[in-house]
């Protein structure tokens, strides 16, 4: 016999999220999620499911039927645009400048395709010319970009041309916008894209748990027209058709309390508004990105292909970075995270996503940031920092003698 | 330019759920999913899922290191099960009596396996010759059965002779503990199981979305040898392995607020203790199906092997079965489900499950039920049903004249 194990009440520490994911959660999407549950077929939830469609369609501005919510997180989201696009033997073109374009060059491999790399410098965007080069020499079947690298901080510009291009070489275009979606300029449809897929608990600001995928219909004909079954049932998008699609029929419980977040997160951007919501991220983010810069810090990624939604800034020569975002987390209760991959103990990740991106977060991040790094003998101005931030914040803040 | 979507807040109707999942989630659980969100990577929730191990640990009786919530609904950790253990070219004897036998086997196929199906009638017992004969013939590497069948409602007895007699073949054991884990004696070390899965909104009456898997030391020296990586990223255990193990490295974002929520109602679990969660299933589902018997109708699986968590009762003959439910659901608030598979249209699933087994839901059902079938026109007992149940579940309610 084991005993049985004894814990407390759930009571985690107050944190101001400014990571790359999760960011913090408004407060009516946690209160949807203490919604009593009705079940996964009741005519009620249909409803609700369609709701969350036509949600998802407005922020990833699609007329896209195919646009669902994927039971997991953002990678199975990612997995399920892979592993279902994706058959045996295809050749699929993966330029890659960071982290999460070597997840997708993974999951191709998983689906049996065949990945072919286009590397860029993790800071810098795709080189389009290098892409035109790739796509004459392999004939792709499928062209697969990051939209907004989270490991990087890099927004990738000139996408319609990229989607254009992979178009003229007869391949479908697939894009990761899960640091996007929500809080960066995207448009699916305007742009051409053939599928994007998101997570919940980025610049949504839902829990992680429901993640966008939106497909045209060049590729559900794809999926539809394989010749052999995909490698995931739970994930089969064919089969997913009859639960999310006109019948309605069982295929898998969905996550129910998570599809009640995401219908509120996603009627919080419509209140606000898709261009409003950016604007809101540009603004904000601007005066973090600004602070930071006036503080002394040196962003990663050029201004002119900045991702709002996710800054890096390089750790200062002495300073030991992983020390620094510990004690911002002890200290403050604010999380931030160090680099992935060829970013390692290079930079901070600093998100300023959804609910998180807020005047009162940035403020009180740059204060703390400024003080912690002082304090382990960094060079560092924090008044200007904050001096900057504020104004660009709200104007009347400036609290400079004039 | 799409306009909005504008809908009103979330406002589900208020349900009984004693369909076969979701359960009713206890307000406990509920309140927890609205606690705001810390990273997974943040030492408090690091801290938060050596908790949840050791609750699952609990729950399911075993001492498997390798005991973790997938990220993902029941059939993601049914399909982590199988994308993990079996290797292409690998045989799986797939003995089933019911729809998620079906499933399992349509899971080993897809991560290029060979399920040899073992048929036995939807509403019986696998019979265990019949497997000894498979096993004999077939030599598979893997065994995989459902312990709690939630479409035909049998609970698999002799278990351990089924596992020996496996394990004596040099096979592995995988079992589905859907509808068992949490509500029906479930012994994973007890009984030599390799590996059991579980979801979360059957007797854990928890919302779904984070899913119990539990694997032993054989299991998981397969996966670390396998040949080739397995089909999946998203739940590849020998990377999810770097995030749950020791290393506590980030592989995918865990659904946090669904982790939230199991602590919560494992919590329940451990503070009720597991074997008197066992007797209360036993004890509340009996006054169910003891009211069903009373009041005329024929249970499907006979009592030597009926699964308490999910009873299932014939539809009588000249009634429509569908159209009850409906008019349960609309009339009365209360969910249940019709048949899967060959079942469907032959009887009603009646869950009593974690939250949902309480007498309050019991009587309300009975009553429910008996008023609406003899409303379109069956002959039913209900004043007997329902005085049966009562006595059972309380028998100082008894009412009987004496």
């Amino acid at each position: 016999m084991i005993d049985a194990p004894r814990y407390a009440e759930l009571a985690p520490p107050d944190r101001i999220l400014m990571g790359p994911g999760p960011s913090d959660v408004h407060p009516r999407v946690l209160r949807a999620m203490s919604t009593p549950l009705i079940g996964h077929l009741d005519p009620a939830f249909l409803e609700i499911m369609d709701q969350v469609q036509a949600l998802l369609r407005y922020t990833f501005r699609t007329g896209n039927q195919w646009t669902i919510p994927v039971s997991g997180t953002g990678s199975a989201a990612m997995e399920a645009a892979f592993t279902n696009l994706v058959e045996p033997g295809d050749t699929v073109l993966v330029p890659s400048n960071g982290y999460f374009g070597l997840r997708m060059a993974e999951m191709v491999r998983r689906a049996g395709g065949d990945p072919v790399p286009v590397a860029a410098p993790w800071g810098r965007p795709l080189d389009l010319e290098d892409v035109r080069a790739a796509l004459a020499e392999h004939g792709p079947d499928v062209v697969a970009f990051v939209h907004a690298e989270t490991s990087t901080g890099v927004l990738q510009p000139r996408v319609p041309e990229l989607v254009a291009m992979a178009h003229d070489a007869g391949a479908l275009v697939v894009a990761d916008t899960v640091t996007s979606l929500g809080g960066v300029e995207l448009e699916v449809d305007g742009w051409g894209l053939d599928v994007a897929y998101s997570g919940g608990q980025k610049c949504l600001s839902c829990p992680p748990g429901a993640s966008p995928l939106t497909l045209g219909d060049a590729a559900m004909a794809r999926i539809r027209e394989r010749a052999e079954p995909m490698r995931s049932w739970y994930l089969d998008l064919s089969l997913l058709e009859h639960y999310w699609g006109d019948e309605r029929s069982y295929h898998h419980t969905a996550p129910i309390t998570n599809v009640y977040a995401l219908r509120e997160a996603l009627r919080l951007v419509a209140e606000e508004g898709i261009e409003a919501r950016w604007a809101r991220h540009l603004r904000v983010a601007g005066a973090l990105r600004a602070g930071l810069e006036t503080m002394g810090l040196s962003p990663h990624a050029d201004m002119a292909f900045w991702l709002p939604s996710l800054t890096t800034v390089r750790i200062p020569e002495g300073i030991d970075g992983k020390r620094v975002a510990r004690r911002l987390l002890v200290e403050h209760g604010i999380e931030i995270a160090g680099g992935l991959g060829d970013l390692a103990g290079v930079v901070w990740r600093i998100g300023c996503m959804g609910h998180s991106a807020r005047p009162a977060n940035v403020m009180a991040l740059l204060a703390a940031l400024g003080g912690v790094i002082a304090s382990e003998g960094g060079t560092v101005d924090q008044p200007a920092g904050l001096a900057a931030a504020a104004e660009r914040l709200t104007p009347h803040w400036s609290g400079r003698v004039r």
